[in-house]
């Protein structure tokens, strides 16, 4: 059974991710991990007929995949953890519909892959089920038009904003006596620091990154040099600098051992992506197409893997609401926890 | 340690319901439950500026009211499971955000309740924590606006339309030896039967309902009879004639046992409500104001308490696609489970 620690519960029966899946689109196809994707579109409507459709798509295309990997079928699954940053969580509603699994719809923003891998693995180690998924999506161009600016309108971006990745992530947890292990989970608060501007995300997920990020080192008396990566979800260029900032102060400087997800899937110099990479596909797609290979091929023997999410909503940012932030965190491990 | 048959999970540790609030409005204080409501607001603005505002306000009364009532502080909780209709489940995210708990962000639309309550029951049966909280919200006005015509359009109301109840419910279970007991949890799939009308909720819901309830009886080797009430979410009245007409085709005729929140909330007969209540807050304030006390009392033994959700998107629904629908069940009990 789980030992809690403050905030954290460390997992004592070894469960693992025995499968994952990764798809992206043009922009993925051009960054630095593109051939660690299992899937790369290079016209981003996938062939469907509008964005949301496209998105849909690439969640169904990354379940299949990692189905397929594990040489598993729906029916192997007894329930799915998915959510996106559509309304309605849309994505992963309409692209999940027909498999017929058991399905707890989740909002956490860009934090999903992270909220979505912790309940995965809780569900898991509870003795739930067998197997357990583990899904999110987001696409530039429904994620532009739903938060920001239709396309067609042609607005600059200001330096703080960040690139909505065009891609999904879908990890199959399960038992199996291989790596990647989950070895603990911290669940994030929500912190609002009261950031209001729509084009600034990673100055509004950094305190709450900052926050779990504090809590997880409290709970399990470890230290950034414990870990290979602490790879963020998608603080951005900006997110970045300021959670390395607050942890320095506070004592706890991250010594070389942070990247954030949404810096590694573009290369900034070329791509014009501002302060980098974003959205719930950006870590999901990290985490699946690169973080979970290196795990288990032994290139990475302890990761955390923290999902962050800016939980903006336009109606409450319009009456002048600031933007709430979480972010939840995942220790991966090559080892299993428990005795 | 929870027993899996099929798609339902039968709890052994007794995680119990240990307190709880519910929140109305109006329109509730009219109604035949109004005096089980711990609060009710005659001015559904509950004083704030704006309608989301109002909505984020039942949330966090609900949840002051649940720890007060259990003699506890948000520190005693160890996670919140929560969402709601809005966009972003912006209730469930600002009415909360003070509180510095854990939080797992949810989205189900009107199966809310039962898919928190599910997941609280879940995280306490598992270890994980000594309490979890349950809420969920919705308002009239702020649900109006978003997925059909702000008020001021004075659009006229459909037959088979439900109306959103003004409200909220927050459940906190933990283990105390006092009913009321969660006893099992099935996790519903996505149904789509290819209903289109945003104004025929109970239709886009009630073939969920029904597989879930199917899935449970089929589990559990349980029958209808064996339940003094099958509660379920806000099928309203077209929803639950549909489902138990299915029932009965099935040869599970539901036996009188079956009530639903949206018809148990408002007197159709006085209250212009259309096909009844509707809305995350219509289930999650039924069970908190009327169902739970009811089980706590022993006038009630054993309950399937069933919310439904229609999965509804206004973005995929002008994209010509059908709406899909969710249930949970939870299995509530006034007898412990386990040996």
């Amino acid at each position: 059974m789980a030992v809690r620690k403050g905030n954290t519960l460390f997992l004592e029966t070894a469960p693992s991710v025995i499968s994952y899946g990764a798809v992206g689109s043009k922009k993925e196809s051009e960054g630095p991990l593109a051939a660690a994707f299992d899937r790369l579109w290079e016209d981003s409507t996938l062939g469907e007929d509008t964005w949301e459709k496209a998105e849909c798509r690439l969640q169904k295309e990354a379940i299949r995949i990692a189905l397929e990997k594990g040489e598993l079928s729906p029916k192997d699954l007894q329930v799915i953890f998915a959510g996106d940053l559509l309304n309605q969580c849309s994505s992963s509603i309409y692209g999940l519909r027909e498999l017929g699994v058991p399905f707890v719809g989740l909002y956490g923003a860009c934090s999903t892959m992270a909220e979505s891998l912790a309940m995965a693995a809780l569900f898991i180690e509870g003795g739930f089920g067998e197997r357990a998924a583990a899904i999110t999506s987001s696409h530039f161009c429904s994620a532009e038009r739903q938060f920001r600016f239709p396309l067609e309108y042609g607005g600059q971006r200001t330096p703080t904003s960040q690139w909505t990745v065009t891609g999904s992530g879908a990890a199959i947890l399960g038992r199996k006596a291989a790596p990647p292990y989950v070895r603990a989970v911290t669940i994030g608060s929500i912190i609002d620091m009261g950031i209001t501007d729509a084009n600034n995300m990673g100055a509004a997920m950094a305190p709450a990154a900052a926050d779990t990020l504090r809590r997880f080192f409290r709970d399990s008396g470890m230290a950034p040099a414990d870990f290979d990566l602490i790879a963020t979800g998608d603080l951005g260029q900006v997110g970045s600098d300021l959670l390395r900032e607050v942890m320095e102060k506070e004592g706890c400087p991250l010594e070389g051992r942070h990247n954030d997800c949404g810096l590694m899937i573009y290369d900034r110099e070329r791509q014009q992506v501002e302060a980098g990479g974003s959205g719930c596909g950006c870590s999901a797609s990290v985490l699946c197409a690169y973080l979970l290979p290196a795990l288990q091929r032994g290139e990475l023997k302890n990761l955390l893997f923290m999902a962050t999410g800016a939980l903006m909503s336009t109606t409450a940012v319009q009456q002048g609401e600031s933007i709430p932030g979480i972010a939840h965190l995942v220790w991966l491990s090559q080892e299993p926890g428990g005795k």
